[in-house]
């Protein structure tokens, strides 16, 4: 796969654009463990993951962590781009969670770019909008949590019933069954799946660590 | 004041832009503490703020909230139109804690003009990026920092508001602003008390030593 494949503005950007993008960007490979990107290191502009996954956190001065997302293939990601976008002020590591390959945009041309190109700008505010949704979420999971132990023990109630961990649900029939929106399940499961309890493919859900997620349920 | 000054892209919208929004912006007048926006209640769109004050914040479904930002005077703010913004999916409550005047922009229209205007779809980037940052700004807020220096610093923040550092709040409106029980607050400004920072009275907290405050806060 080329670089345009992931990027959906690429048709609309002019040959131009196209051709600076595709002189400077690079193509990198990093070993699992390596961090890419943080506060005083160089600026990695916009991240495309092409193979691997990644995982972008927050550190305190006292060394502790926090996850606030993660990039698995195909993803692409603004949030190592604040040192060109003035109104991202904030600093965040990431590092490669298993041997990694991406693309990286240079800041200096993703924010020319998005200055002229209107598809461009569009796109950047809508991974910037997800970052923020993520983010709220995560707070609300951090200061509240409550539904992920209801998910947990609805997904732990169908393995027995079904007899099976390989449980085959829509998000949306589990979203109807606990009242809530499908986007609520869809986001949930992936946090499942971050935290190594379930894999998740298409029209089913696995789980892989019952006794993680009975321990949540608790 | 007229709303064309409060938005920055104004001028480099074009005649028929400027119209529609003239045209359909409304100003509108709310009493101190009601609610304008909530996940079920009508979209906004872009709010802008003319005179007055408003919260924003996420309430759990037990009923705690927490504060996660706030507006003042000439300040302009996309997180009421998550409804159109399909990447914005986050229920947020916003509340008048002042008679406040804004305006509106509805939300469609708003929708529209991004997607066709690039200085509006910049700004629109800028002010979500502006939210992930304090967003994150408070996550880091709330995972390390000890609750005493949280709290000296929302004291600090409310008299610079106020004006005055006679504080008129109840612990109990305190300890929705940050996502807390009310007992705790109140322990802890009883140890402030104890310190000489404050002073205790029905219905107000005087801060009384400033500078030792905001040494807690550093």
């Amino acid at each position: 796969m080329e670089i345009s494949q992931y990027l959906p503005f690429w048709t609309k950007l002019t040959g131009s654009q196209q051709e600076q993008i595709l002189n400077v960007t690079e193509i990198r490979n990093v070993k699992k463990g390596i961090r890419i990107h943080d506060s005083s290191e160089e600026c990695l502009g916009l991240v495309i993951l092409k193979q691997g996954q990644l995982r972008a956190y927050i550190l305190s001065e006292d060394g502790r962590e926090i996850t606030i997302g993660r990039l698995f293939d195909y993803d692409v990601s603004l949030l190592s781009a604040s040192c060109v976008m003035p109104d991202l002020q904030f600093n965040i590591m990431i590092e490669a969670e298993k041997d990694t390959q991406f693309w990286s945009i240079p800041a200096c041309l993703f924010k020319n770019l998005v200055e002229e190109s209107l598809a461009m700008s569009n796109y950047a505010r809508s991974l910037i909008s997800n970052n923020l949704s993520d983010l709220m979420w995560l707070m609300e999971q951090i200061m509240w949590k409550s539904f992920d132990k209801r998910l947990a023990a609805f997904l732990l109630e169908e393995a027995a019933i079904e007899g099976t961990t390989e449980l085959k649900i829509t998000h949306e029939k589990i979203a109807a069954h606990m009242g809530t929106a499908r986007e609520v399940v869809t986001r949930m499961l992936r946090y499942f799946q971050n935290e190594g309890m379930v894999r998740l493919t298409r029209g089913t859900i696995e789980i892989i660590d019952e006794a993680k997620m009975e321990q949540l349920n608790a």
